[in-house]
């Protein structure tokens, strides 16, 4: 096999572990990493990222997985460590390619068996697991370890490689008060940090936060608080995965006399399989169905739906712009976004909460009450994992540079040595032998669009055009000429499209048209004969003449028939 | 004059104090109020907004200001509150519609000087005033009072009219200890609410915030304490208004013995301004040219510039990305982004944080450490203005809606009237008179977009073509057909932009390429016989196919001639 040939070349031993993130490593989101030992390969996560601002149109990205591809006779199976998108989205894409049974606990897999089904996966070989359960895959033993997290039944693992033990955080924090009273499996971190672990894999995505994350437990005393207080109705917006949240929300309604009403395909969706498989608990005649709300007094209903991100099309959306069927917004209600702001989605959630603001609803949100707790363990916590486990090596992971330079800052403090410490960037190959740690090779890594249904046609070259298209626009010229003369028969005629508003600029229309048409008249022969010059010239031309008299740059297609 | 008959017949009495915002009080930015009373105008600051992220390709908006060109004969002065440019961008677009003198203090006009020489506008009449001055425009006295904010020498106004006292707090903060020692005038404000105030507009920014803000001296604290450990050179990022900020960047330096680089236009000019008005004291020898600095040690350096936004033109952009001619990162460089991340900047500035790590930097900012505290009052100063001026009316501005909703509950709690409060909206105006105070009518308002030189030619469909655009791309069908039989005698030509990557999608094009063509062969001759009626069809054709096949809806385009 070529590949293994030249990661030989490259210098990587026999008996050595390779730990390669795909993906998670330069972003949050992504998370993705294998780890290879002779013949075998494991997958820790395969998740999508949500696209960054100047992504334009993309839907979502996944890993470049082509390392997997090419050595999928060695993989002998995923291992999901919680049921979010950032760590299981890309399931989907990479089931496409090799078939391996998928690990997970019971929430997990009940969230990726919907996920699945839509893209007609339903044959995938879904393995429930246990916190505390051992597996075995190739030359690797894998424990589930129970954490605490955003969402119910998460786990970190306990690798056993031949090399030593490696432990993997998944993402975490310290809750000392979980919803479910299930704690963090601190006994086992622990057990890893005594028997001797060579290698932690950490979660950095709160690295730069001081202190301990709140518990959840503390969204109820101030759900608490609000209910006590709300003269109507209380719509709760959160995320559809959260089910502790659901479950706290649900708590308080009893207690108050509500009921619970579950708008939104998803939330329905995660409430039923968390139901069913015993990780929510509802009273008989609590949760009703939508068509209900009109039999309730005000202060006898709490919604609970989606839309914390200010997503255009969600439920809450449509009732802050009063576009929701069913529900309308009046004075006495109470609107709640329980959710982080996710960085770039302040204005879209901004705009919404104006809109239910002047509906008459009061609003809170995270800024102005404590509606939120963070899923990430922050810096203390981080210390404490490092501390409990005591790993020879570290590697943080889950998050952009930045966290995870803070997050070996970190490290150094709990005096871990530095050149003990890898910040790796996606691709980039991690090697442990006996004779120590090192970075010696990359594999091909990267991020691929999905945009609709289309994976990978979409290119930088194509977001820089659709970049340009967004900023000014297009401007198209249509000329048609004589054949060997250049002579114009019709037009120049000047389509643009978010350029300018053609009703109140037509001077600027018949300008370009003017110039378009002396600048044909100046062009020899030579060039006349030859549309994809004329092409260039007039491009050139036109360009100047929009960047001098109106500072702007759109997008310039000359487009020339012969006749 | 017409509009004001209608403004008499929509109510408007005589005696009566005209107050309406056009802009400030849907938006942060656009700061811009009219006062208008029988045949006198003033107008309180002219402000820019920078646009939101939908609206692609905007440099920045101004509001629509046609209300007071079309009353301009009325119009005694403008009056800046302080020099940022959410309150002066907007005066250069209108003193070129209206020719009145514009009131500021000496800062704030040494600031809009230089804008309004960009603009060719040096004729302006610029008057300096100072705290405690009072002038007369028409019937209006204004009084202006000093105020606290992240920019010096700014005031609040306190103004009186026919029907009673009026105070405006422009931007501000209560320092208790600020850099320069001038503190706010509380005195003045508290004479006011002695004197009784018939309406104060206060400040709305932070209202959503908890508490006092930060005084701006903290800043010095933390400067001390990462100047005290930083091993080499120390680039500070900042706003180029912010001359304190730059005043205790400087301070420190001086203390720990390293030399001032000022680098950036804007900064370097705000600094001159600043230093020949005495705001920003300098000892000999401590501001050196970027020429100087390779004759200095790496521990005598602090770099000031600008870039804390992450745009990308900027020095600290270029100092990321390793484009910058002179200053190169290296190991041990420290770097502190003093400034809030504007929400919505928040991926750029993290790309250029990673960048910088990457490089070898230390980074430092707001959300690790306490390098930045906001200008704006925070609830319990807000409050406190409330009780000091005790106004009868209240009118909360400078805010989006939720805003201003959380100052209004803030002066509920402080029992002012919930009917003696009101929440505008731009062109709202608010008539107070012996009788009372209401909300009777609205006059023409909006937001202009300037996009590169161009005034208001990019309006609500230009946007959301480029909305459009900027999502999928956009495809061309070229189609040369044969007056009166239809047939094709030339194309069907596809070319796209920003919808695939063609190199890799030649299938997805030669699929659209034969719809065309056999979608033409089922057209009969009255469809053929009209060009717009085939653009039409083919349009409708194309963008279901596209939708269902791809989940994709680029701008379709067919451009037919006829030959």
């Amino acid at each position: 096999m070529a590949l293994d040939a030249q990661k030989v070349e490259e210098g990587v031993m026999e008996n050595t572990l390779s730990v390669i993130p795909l993906g998670g490593v330069e972003e949050i989101g992504l998370n993705m990493t294998v780890f290879e030992y002779g013949n075998d390969i494991i997958i820790v996560d395969a998740g999508l990222m949500f696209p960054e601002e100047d992504m334009l149109g993309v839907d979502f990205l996944i890993p470049e997985f082509s390392y997997i591809t090419d050595n999928k006779e060695k993989v002998k199976g995923i291992i999901l460590t919680h049921g979010h998108e950032d760590h299981t989205g890309a399931l989907p894409f990479l089931l496409k390619e090799i078939n391996v049974p998928i690990y997970g606990t019971p929430l997990t897999l009940g969230l990726v068996r919907e996920k699945l089904r839509e893209h007609h996966l339903e044959k995938a070989e879904l393995i429930p697991v246990k916190p505390r359960d051992i597996i075995k895959l190739g030359v690797f033993s894998i424990e589930f370890i129970r954490v605490t997290h955003s969402i119910v039944d998460g786990v970190g693992l306990g690798i056993q490689t031949p090399v030593g033990l490696v432990v993997h955080t998944g993402d975490f924090k310290l809750d000392p008060t979980p919803v479910d009273g299930q704690l963090m499996d601190f006994h086992k971190f622990t057990e890893y940090g005594e028997k001797g672990t060579l290698l932690l894999l950490s979660d950095s995505t709160n690295a730069e936060k001081g202190g301990f994350t709140f518990s959840e437990k503390e969204v109820k005393r101030v759900f608490e608080d609000i209910f006590s207080n709300a003269p109507g109705r209380i719509i709760i917006a959160t995320f559809a995965s959260n089910i502790h949240r659901i479950q706290q929300a649900i708590d308080v309604a009893v207690k108050y006399g509500r009921k619970v009403i579950m708008c939104g395909r998803s939330i329905v969706s995660n409430a039923q399989i968390a139901l069913d498989l015993g990780y929510l608990r509802i009273p008989q005649n609590t949760w009703l169905r939508l068509e209900d709300l009109r039999k309730l007094e005000d202060h006898e209903v709490v919604i609970i739906t989606t839309g914390s991100q200010g997503e255009p099309m969600s439920v809450l959306s449509r009732i802050a712009t009063g576009e929701h069927k069913t529900i309308k917004i009046k004075d006495g209600d109470t609107v709640i976004l329980s959710a982080r702001m996710i960085p770039g989605n302040e204005q879209p959630i901004g705009r919404i909460i104006n809109h239910l603001f002047r509906r008459g609803a009061d609003v809170i949100y995270e800024k102005v009450s404590e509606v939120h707790v963070s899923g990430h363990a922050s810096k203390e916590e981080l210390k404490l994992m490092l501390n409990l486990v005591k790993p020879k090596y570290f590697m943080p992971i889950h998050g952009e540079y930045r966290h995870l330079v803070y997050h070996s800052k970190l490290a150094e403090k709990l005096s871990i040595p530095k050149e003990n410490i890898f910040i790796l960037e996606n691709g980039d190959v991690l090697d442990i032998a006996e004779e120590g740690a090192s970075r010696n090779s990359k594999v091909n890594s990267g991020r691929i669009f999905i945009d609709g249904k289309g994976m990978g046609d979409v290119e930088d070259m194509v977001l820089r055009d659709r970049r340009r298209l967004a900023h000014d626009g297009i401007v198209l010229i249509l000329l048609a000429i004589e054949k060997l003369t250049g002579n114009i028969v019709s037009g120049p005629d000047i389509i643009s499209r978010g350029f300018v508003f053609e009703d109140a600029s037509q001077e600027v229309i018949n300008d370009v048209r003017e110039l378009v048409t002396s600048t044909m008249k100046e062009f020899d022969k030579e060039i006349l004969s030859d549309t994809s010059l004329i092409q260039a010239k007039l491009r050139g031309v036109l360009k100047r003449y929009l960047r001098n008299t109106m500072d702007r740059r759109p997008m310039i297609m000359p487009i020339i028939i012969e006749v």
